[in-house]
């Protein structure tokens, strides 16, 4: 089998680390690894498959090696100043920030939902928001098969989607010190408010679930609305997905499709108390499904619970799954 | 001023004890307090404004001392067993269990939305759910000025909800212990479960949404759907809720009717971080209404963010507040 030159730009971060982990637990193929980070964590060494590498400064230079995909998760700015040096030095870039994902010249692919879409990529592929990912993977089943006109999210989010900071700040409120990091206390509290607030009202985290979720099914047509919000879960974000299909369905055929659709665990037998859990979704690269309902309150209308491990298929999992797809595809 | 003999069944348990603080802040008139439990508690010591008094045996005879009012947080079949003595025996119960919440010859009020419902009570008022009160309160400004075609509920609900079970449950969460009350861990945890399930695959916490807003609202018309979510809070209901409005409205004018509106604080102000928040609504009476914004994907939508303290204004002081109410109307 052949194998590849993979650069992990952002190594030492939270997501640049479960990179590193699912590249090695998915068995990706990779020839050399290229750990980069900004100067301050230059010569760390990283572990991988049982082998020793440095850390390297991420510079233009850098991508002069023979380096075939690079995994970008070091933050927009980052990815805004290198993405275009190493796409344009004939590197695959998979970026994980949200430079690029609304670029109508980039991609911005769940492989699961539109794999299709990586065939016409230019070197930079983006990899969505976490929230968003899971959504469309629940969601795509239903479009295919019923349309989707209208859909509310509301979302449980855990802190790591902020990174160590986010982290580091639950960990603190637990122990009854004060936050330093979100604005108000998130130990026992919910934080309706992730990433800045825009002139509308809404955050930008609910604008990327509006546009992007439009983007990655193709749909500008597609009327969505989004809250999004921070609760005190380190792992795992829970989402309530309401939605309007475009044609009648059965509870039972929707069902049938996630029995087999790609990527979802189907968890719906409340009676047994089986639904989708924060907790049960960590560490696992499933999109979890259940809790369906029919909403009453509209012809056609569908009431889901989505869970998934934001780290994990929100980002380093979603990002290794489409380096796998460009081999599947034959595109690099 | 008159004064009245005020009985509170299930005093030792986490409202009754919150409905006796809330009745002594309030300053509620009280000549002489009955407090009332099973036998269990019988003869234990409570403390109200400075008074010493012991809790008493519910039972048919207790109702035949001189009680003007009782107000019952002892569980739906207390409620079912011993309300219709009570007000059979001339007492007047605001009950704060389910029991009769749906009754057609029970009025269910929240005094700031439909005080009237007063009226018509033949000695049992129900409180309603935790969840429904805050968000009527919310939502009535709405009804009036601009009409409601329908709503979509997601609730972050406060693990005291389900009384000390449930506070002692995420306690033993944070200290690495077994789950004994929820059938999941709730420390860390999101659990898309509230009360049990019933046949439609709904939680019964969403069918009282659903129901009670409509019975409060005076309007079955009104289309409701809903999804009710422990989180891990210990006091505090946080609600996402989607509106539809049935005329257009401008938000500047949905500011000014929540400026000015009964029991509401508005928290608006996201450039500065301010919205309402759980730990800021605890241990007060005001349902705080904030990330006020247009929904886009449909005419005349909008989006709020709803708070309360679910066990003052979700509960004691709803209850309180209807005895005040009694007062007020020239019922008692």
């Amino acid at each position: 089998m052949k194998s590849y030159n993979v650069a992990v730009v952002g190594a030492t971060g939270m997501v640049g680390q479960k990179m590193l982990q699912v590249l090695a637990e998915l068995k990706f193929p990779v020839k050399n690894l290229y750990p980069m980070a900004s100067k301050r964590s230059v010569g760390k060494e990283i572990i991988f498959n049982d082998k020793s590498y440095l850390v390297e400064e991420l510079c233009d230079e850098a991508f002069d090696q023979d380096i075939d995909i690079a995994l970008f998760s070091a933050g927009g700015d980052t990815s805004e100043r290198f993405s275009p040096v190493a796409a344009a030095k004939g590197v695959i870039v998979i970026d994980n920030s949200s430079a690029f994902r609304m670029d109508p010249l980039v991609p911005l692919v769940v492989p699961e939902v539109n794999p299709e879409d990586l065939d016409w990529h230019k070197n930079i592929i983006a990899n969505p928001n976490c929230s968003t990912i899971q959504a469309v993977v629940a969601l795509k089943p239903l479009y295919d098969a019923f349309g989707i006109e209208r859909i509310v999210y509301s979302t449980y989010q855990a802190v790591s989607g902020s990174g160590v900071n986010g982290y580091a700040d639950l960990e603190r409120g637990i122990k009854g010190e004060a936050n330093s990091f979100y604005p108000h206390p998130i130990a026992y509290n919910v934080l309706p408010h992730i990433d800045v607030f825009l002139d509308n009202g809404y955050t930008k985290e609910e604008m990327k679930m509006i546009n992007e979720t439009q983007k990655i099914l193709h749909d500008d047509s597609l009327r969505i609305t989004a809250t999004t919000v921070r609760v005190p879960v380190y792992y795992s974000h829970s989402e309530s997905v309401n939605v309007e299909l475009k044609k009648p369905f059965e509870l039972s055929a929707i069902r049938q499709l996630y029995s087999t659709a790609l990527g979802i665990v189907l968890q719906d037998d409340p009676g047994n108390n089986v639904y989708p859990l924060a907790r049960t979704a960590e560490n696992t690269d499933a999109v979890y499904v259940g809790r369906l309902r029919r909403d009453y309150s509209i012809e056609n209308g569908l009431n889901l619970w989505v869970v998934a491990d934001n780290i994990r298929k929100g980002a380093a999992s979603n990002a290794v799954q489409i380096a796998f797809e460009l081999i599947n595809r034959g595109l690099i």
